[in-house]
């Protein structure tokens, strides 16, 4: 790999990882299927017998991923792809002639997850129009398929490479539980808002709106929506000082700034 | 819809769906982006503000997907493209100063299928290359973001609508038929929270709390305060039936009852 040196390296699991586009007709899709790679961290294609390679179009359609293409092995058969290989996972439209019936893309990508510390793996992806061929589906050991529209099924090449290498991704466990939570503000305390529930109950008693004998729901309404919400202190703050404001001297119409 | 009679009718489901792109530069996206729609069973395009469209090139790159293009809505703004929808789950790259942290694809399309039995949802995308603005991003009641390697994020505009339409295509298998929305209320809709927003914006003008001359970020605090609750719509008429009530007659304090 030709990565450059101020590129930090892949994590193991991913450098494990090899993407085989064979028999690709139109190179903008080897160039786009590069930078679907590379936006889910994998780095390694293998291209057999693409039409044409390097190609202009190629490289315009890479982005950013001129990396990725630089560094591509061009081999001639399939098998010389996969050399050194312990799982290869096919991607497959079609229901051929199968040894066992593919799996799910997801299921497909959690089990080449499983075993990507022992050894390489592959991602298999055919031609455009007519797929891998059998002699190809044969050299795989799994086989996998995308759920999609029966009536349509047919995803544009680099679209296939996105979808495999982001449930991959996933599988690999390179997903934190949640996006880290940058820019929100404090939480409010529990008097705070408790503070919040009381000015807003007397202002509604104030204004007539709640009627303290008949009170029914109103404020339980309004502690679910903001308990909802999962108020911030200066959104509590914001809120007070609005409620405020709506409580004018009588006459004065607009609060002197 | 105008979807070929031979066709078969889409799901319901599937029909409250709605792909929202807004400010696509290259018009070859487009197409892409309906054929990815198309493949997970998606069938409604609506178009803000396309640099081009009809335009050869999006034909082009829709493959077999040319209903799709003919049958898309371009509309001048956002908000006129999310008239009607109940929710709508903005892609975000960026951490942006955001309500709440952005969730992950997986988990904003199985939000989104929550509620699509009960309305129209939106999914929507920005230009590729400054995505969505903070006003747009602030007329979407959620944001999701593509788990995607730090660093290089860069997914094609029709790649990202790929993955997250596959999300949402095996969200709504997952989902059993009907998830009762009942114990909550109905969801509001989009104009419903707007008509709130404008409310509550005239009030606090009115009031003297906000200056229109120096709006700063009050009405955006807001929005995103009440874009985490997700407003029912019983809860926005409790709300403007409050505001409504501070509004008093000059010297007149109670609302008689």
């Amino acid at each position: 790999m030709n990565s450059k040196p101020s590129a930090p390296p892949l994590p193991e699991s991913f450098r494990n990882v090899r993407i085989v586009l064979s028999h690709t007709s139109h190179p903008g899709n080897i160039g786009a299927a590069a930078r679907a790679m590379k936006t889910m961290g994998f780095a390694r294609l293998v291209l057999v017998n693409p039409k044409s390679f390097p190609d202009a179009q190629a490289a315009a359609m890479a982005s950013g991923a001129g990396d990725v293409l630089a560094s591509a092995r061009v081999v001639s058969s399939l098998a010389e792809a996969l050399h050194g290989v312990t799982l290869a996972l096919a991607l497959t439209a079609r229901r051929r002639d199968l040894a066992t019936a593919p799996l799910w893309a997801r299921d497909g990508a959690a089990e080449l997850a499983t075993v990507v510390a022992q050894g390489e793996v592959a991602l298999v992806f055919g031609n455009e129009t007519s797929g891998l061929s059998n002699e190809e589906l044969a050299l795989c050991s799994r086989w996998a398929t995308i759920p999609a529209n029966p009536e349509y099924s047919s995803l544009n090449l680099a679209a296939a490479v996105q979808l495999l290498c982001y449930e991959l991704r996933i599988a690999l466990g390179a997903v934190s539980p949640a996006p880290t939570f940058t820019a929100a503000g404090m939480p409010a305390t529990h008097e705070e808002v408790e503070g919040l529930m009381a000015h807003l109950e007397s202002e509604a008693v104030a204004s007539g709106f709640l009627d303290p004998d008949n009170p029914r729901r109103l404020m339980l309404r309004l502690r679910r929506l903001f308990a909802r919400a999962g108020l911030e202190k200066e959104e509590v703050n914001i809120l007070r000082g609005l409620l405020a404001s709506f409580r004018q001297p009588t006459g004065k119409q607009h609060r002197s700034k």
